[in-house]
């Protein structure tokens, strides 16, 4: 009875189900599966585990109990995670050599490309045809693919032309010729193009499915939303987890070691931020000496740099990110930029004077910290602005200069600021 | 001819080069637009620039010139935005009843749910007619909608049985009923689901569209994977602000008082935080006068418990997020944590022992900063993980913790840690 009710659920959630199960019981539901299942679900465990599994069958068994149930884009991503011998071996087992044919061209692209995320299975028209003739091949072709979405109609060499929409063509009398039904104006991919270009254009255009095409525009394969969707998460978690200062994509349920691996990077660079900052500081032993209150505000002033910058950073990230239309140039943007850092520096500049005023019995160290804040405010703000934007001039994904990075710049550059305007009321005005 | 070249564009393409228009060239070349044309353009517009616009229009034109041209999603949200009175008189200006009480129902619920992302143009079959009837019925609903995807079967009460393949559909003989035909192995959601488990349902099952039923099952609407792509970006979005220190949406290209109020939230609890941290230091005043030294290493300590509390929170945060399905127990994940801070604690106090062995002459402050760098790193994992979960389970937003609030707090919590570690090893040890 177990396995009527695992009939009706979804792969999804069976693979979930499993994931809850003792390695041993998890194999044994599994082996109860029918090949179209099996398949569907392997799909949807974790790569680990799925790697660990396949590397024990023989590649008879992966090419007909698994591959040859899958989608071409599916079936292609599997593969790609075995060994090249094996590929080769599980390629020649497969019975349909059309197939075998499609996951082997699939393979050949990047898999941050469009050609990586594409698959082979679409329906295809000539736009010589008439509505007859294309409705009897549409029922042909698709008997294999599961979601149609649009028929795509080519020239005699395979060119791109444009799309019919299903339902006009059940509308339009049999004889109707296809060329004087085709909607030409669609968009389309080079299968070189990047994945994030894939999901802007996606999002942009708000698609559903985006055909991809060769370098003369011979049709390639289609892309669809739901791989798209993947890609938006697996980018914007890439993003969340630089900023937060995580190399590498990780979730709380990996184990201790690689939780651990993945943290150390940027708390390194942090040690050596903190390390220059405790250079800077004893740099400047005798004015500290001179004023041990001082110290106090140290936190402070750090705190306020980093924090300003990592803000000022993901802004200009975020919207480099979303690969926004409307963007200011760079001389409007510095002087906004420059316009925030002078508000935010004044407001707390002051604050902290009040506070000070109230509390602290140096005048000169009330006008030190103030006028430090400002200063650090309105630097950081231009730092944070800046550096991404010239990462992403030198083609370096501007997400690295958010987070730990920034903060640990700002740190240091606080600190070198306060030491300089202490200095500078100290000395200067007795 | 510009207009010729104009007809050939995309709306979001047109929206994108108003952008960079002059507001009177804008305004010229909107109003050559006809009017599916002008109204697709409306929709991709900023929203401050489409609330100025629609403000000074009369209703009739509003509701015949833009509202009659839209689907019923977007005519709801874009009635939205304007005032109670005026959505009134555009709805009893709209010509078609019908579509007048569509926008009216959808009005009712909150944009944040499912009632407020789904549309009311579907296709929808009786579950007792046959696939000749089907096909006409198909035939003269569609010529409302854009895009199909599934027809959806009712029963006479309009509870939702199950979906129709269109491409099944045109293979079968005329006299099939639909009764044989259904798939009824579909997902759903309730109206007042929320939008983030519309986008977990149809990310997990790789759907593009999903059927809206109210509470007895009858069906309502339909919401389509382009809508939920941009609930994703504007879910993920919120995440990277928060953790940014960035509160309420905003975009570089916003005005610069804008720009400011969204930073100085969290700016001012960091600011509490850096005061917060000059008095435990100034509480601690004579311990820093006996070793001055001391000093130089606050912003290492602070700098190293903020980062470690962003990392741990973060990755709590977006596991959380994910709706992952997979979760540790609340004991293994502390457990886990702790090991993952007792490594990285003991690697950065090792690493800064050799340092300061090998450049500082006090022993005593040596050892001082590694203990304090060793319990702060833990300290921090530990904190940095618990938060963001007693936060989930209070139901309150676990994003807030991480970013500004967990550095602030770490900030701290780092300071008191190194006095009392300093107090305990100059002291006691003598
Ligand atoms: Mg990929
Ligand atoms: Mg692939
Ligand atoms: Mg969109
Ligand atoms: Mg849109
Ligand atoms: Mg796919
Ligand atoms: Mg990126
Ligand atoms: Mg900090
Ligand atoms: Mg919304
Ligand atoms: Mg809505
Ligand atoms: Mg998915
Ligand atoms: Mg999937
Ligand atoms: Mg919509
Ligand atoms: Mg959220």
């Amino acid at each position: 009875e177990v396995l009527k009710m695992l009939e009706d659920l979804h792969p999804t959630d069976i693979a979930e189900i499993m994931d809850k199960l003792t390695m041993d019981e998890a194999k044994y539901l599994y082996l109860q599966l029918d090949g179209e299942m099996a398949s569907d679900v392997l799909l949807e465990i974790p790569e680990g585990v799925r790697r660990r599994f396949l590397r024990v069958l023989p590649p008879e068994v992966i090419a007909h109990q698994f591959v040859e149930h899958m989608d071409s884009d599916d079936a292609a991503d599997i593969m790609g995670e075995l060994e090249e011998e094996v590929v080769e071996a599980v390629l020649s087992e497969i019975e349909d050599k059309e197939q075998a044919g499609d996951i082997a061209d699939l393979l050949e692209y990047d898999e941050d490309t469009a050609g990586g995320l594409m698959a082979k299975e679409l329906i295809k028209v000539n736009e010589n045809w008439n509505v007859q003739t294309c409705l009897k091949e549409i029922s042909t072709q698709s008997e294999e693919i599961d979601e149609i979405y649009y028929v795509y109609v080519v020239d005699d060499d395979n060119i791109l032309k444009g799309v019919l929409s299903l339902s006009k063509l059940i509308q339009k009398s049999t004889h109707s010729k296809v060329k004087d039904l085709i909607n030409e104006d669609i968009q389309s991919v080079k299968t070189d193009a990047s994945q994030e270009e894939v999901a802007q254009i996606m999002e942009k255009y708000d698609l559903v499915v985006l055909p991809v095409v060769d370098q003369i525009g011979r049709l390639k394969g289609r892309i669809t939303i739901d791989d798209v969707v993947d890609v938006i998460r697996e980018e914007t978690g890439k993003d969340y987890q630089m900023v937060s200062g995580i190399t590498g994509d990780v979730e709380s349920t990996d184990n201790v070691w690689r939780l651990t691996r993945v943290r150390i990077p940027w708390l390194l660079i942090g040690t050596v931020g903190g390390l220059t900052g405790a250079q800077v500081l004893s740099h400047h032993q005798d004015t500290l000496n001179h004023i041990p209150a001082m110290a106090f505000f140290i936190p402070l002033i750090a705190a306020t740099a980093g924090n300003v910058g990592v803000q000022s950073s993901s802004i200009v990230v975020q919207t480099l990110a979303a690969g926004s239309r409307k963007f200011d140039t760079l001389g409007k943007k510095l002087f906004k930029e420059l316009g925030v850092g002078l508000i935010t520096g004044l407001f707390f500049a002051l604050l902290i004077f009040g506070y000070n005023y109230l509390f602290s019995d140096s005048y000169k160290l009330t006008l030190t910290v103030s006028c430090t804040l400002f200063i650090v405010i309105v630097f950081a703000s231009l730092f944070g602005t800046l550096i991404p934007l010239i990462l992403h001039r030198f083609k370096v994904d501007p997400a690295v200069a958010t987070g730990p990075f920034i903060t640990t710049m700002n740190d240091v550059l606080g600190l070198l600021l306060y030491m300089g305007v202490a200095h500078f009321f100290f000395n200067f005005l007795g």
